[in-house]
């Protein structure tokens, strides 16, 4: 099942995870500036079949990293999306008939065998192939159609960082593409990353307040659910923290319960649309005397237990969650160091998850 | 955002939860006696329109019960599915093209009106709709081309539980229908249920163990993956324990480095293709000195922790999980009780929970 697990206990802890969270406003720019045009050429590959419908398939943080790219394709483009239950092809032998189907494989790697298998299936059923991976020369990208190289460069860290972000943008840029945009309000995105990863003191004072939490909710609506996944996921493959994430609506089914004064919640209130259908849900939170801690707007975060302003000047919405997520990974570290762990050696985890 | 929370607090804590997870048999003998024939009509008109791509939209228990219905639709029918992001047509105004598209809303009142918009948009979008509902009068059924009446009765505890099980009866049927089948494999359903409900003293004895517990993690693979999804809702609107599902291959990605020995997991453990995908995570578990406990076959509870065995005899893996879910609500109900709590009286939810 998996790999030997690597010594990673570095002198520092963190180190290595810390070292790729900050590479990520130069991995933005390397994008855009070498990554752009073929990006560009293969969504207009790509839209010159006319796919119908869009599957996306991928595990962990690339699975977030696909949750975002169906709300551009299916807001953007209309576009209907599904996420791929992958056990009905790799268990159950499904053979779905995909013309006119486009599948998007995302995964750092390119290396997980259950993602190759579904692939290499996929285009048998007919399906435009596209993978979207950090490894040109992995299987997936031989085995596909389409290969997007988020050029993030070797990922060495076990919580992925750098490929998320790299991921994000990379799908960005092809959905843009695939509607003959051509994606220039990206353009601030370096600026703004380096903007907010120099506010690691503020990010450090934040993570005293979960040091000794016991359990987190995350929670937004819209484009920035896949950030509240993301977060989530990475403050319990670091801290052990248990965090669970929900969108605002499926929040008020039931979840609710759940929450009380000692349940910390962490709202991505983005700048936009999803933001304003969140309102209810964070009066209803207030309401509960949840202590909230509000990412997103300075306003927001004003009305909020605590927080982190992003300087969105001017980003569209489906582009902030980008830039949300970087604060929500320093604090994920933060926490981690300060509860005494090793975010760079989290137990039980090898970079390539085998699953079949 | 809600309506008044009734006064629920009964005499008996859990009086009207316990009410409704006893009717159970009765009310999947109800829908394979009285139902059938109607869901076998709409599956064949539904068949005649040649859906090409299935949307399922749901929230919450609802919600389990469509991700169900989605293993169905690709393994048994290969029709490529997705489950609806509803914010990208309710908050952001996305207008796909629906044509060949078959929409299934899955709703106990029928009365949420973010389903009822988002249906009627899709009827607009040219889609083929179909809602799934309780209560044949409600809105969602008037402006859906098609209605399944699940056929449990008026549903008064707060957390859902014989709703749960009819949709998935419902759901089974209709797709089923859709294959020209007869659905003749869940006749044995009805008995099957009232054998498992008469073992409550086994499962108040499982409850002991999670009296105390801070957080749980319910996993599993294929078919027993919503039962995974919705066992954790309820353990969490009833007791308020934090419970984390996941498949067991995303168990391996990451949340993997949270479980440790003091993190209790339930594994439903399906006796077909869905178990055996899981074995290599169920061994990384017991590696990980994880309590584990199993809801499946007798041979995999003999070697976990502790555990409740299914009596599946004959029952094919895609309807074990209208089984699975029956010692879980159970157990969310027990485990309840033994926190003191009223499992009739959720903190903060209302029944018909009005999201937009």
């Amino acid at each position: 099942m998996s790999a030997t697990i690597p010594d990673r206990h570095s002198e520092q802890p963190g180190r290595i995870m810390s070292g790729e969270i900050v590479e990520q406003p130069a991995v933005l720019r390397r994008i855009l500036d070498e990554g752009g045009p073929k990006i560009r050429e293969i969504a207009e590959a790509v839209a010159a079949k006319k796919p119908r419908f869009v599957l996306l398939t991928a595990r962990g943080t690339s699975d977030n990293a696909a949750l975002y790219a169906k709300y551009l394709l299916e807001v953007r483009l209309g576009i209907p999306c599904g996420l791929t239950s992958m056990s009905t092809t790799t268990a159950y032998g499904a053979q779905p008939d995909l013309t006119d189907v486009l599948v998007i494989t995302v995964s750092q790697s390119g290396g997980s065998p259950d993602l190759v298998a579904s692939t290499k299936a996929a285009r048998e059923a007919g399906a435009i192939t596209l993978a979207v991976t950090n490894n040109a020369e992995s299987e997936l990208a031989a085995v596909s159609e389409f290969h997007i190289d988020v050029l993030a460069g070797p990922e060495k860290a076990l919580p992925a960082t750098k490929t998320y972000t790299a991921e994000l943008l990379s799908l960005y840029l092809f959905v843009e593409g695939l509607r003959g945009g051509d994606g220039a309000a990206a353009a601030a995105l370096p600026d703004l990353a380096q903007r907010i990863l120099a506010r690691g003191a503020e990010v450090k004072q934040l993570a005293g307040r979960y040091r000794f939490a016991e359990r987190m909710v995350l929670t937004s609506r819209g484009y920035g659910y896949p950030t509240a996944k993301e977060a989530a996921l990475k403050l319990m493959e670091t801290s052990y923290i248990p965090a669970l994430s929900y969108s605002g609506a499926d929040l008020l089914h039931g979840p609710l319960a759940m929450i009380d004064a000692i349940s910390p919640v962490i709202a991505i209130v983005t700048d936009g649309k999803g933001g304003e259908a969140l309102q209810p849900v964070l009066e209803r939170l207030r309401g509960r005397g949840a202590d909230l801690v509000v990412i997103g707007d300075e306003a927001e975060v004003a009305k909020a237990s605590a927080g982190f302003a992003l300087p969105t000047d001017g980003v569209p919405e489906e582009l902030q969650p980008i830039l949300e997520i970087l604060p929500l990974q320093l604090l994920a570290y933060e926490v981690t160091i300060a509860r005494g762990q090793d975010p760079d050696a989290p137990r039980a985890l090898a970079k390539v998850t085998e699953t079949r």
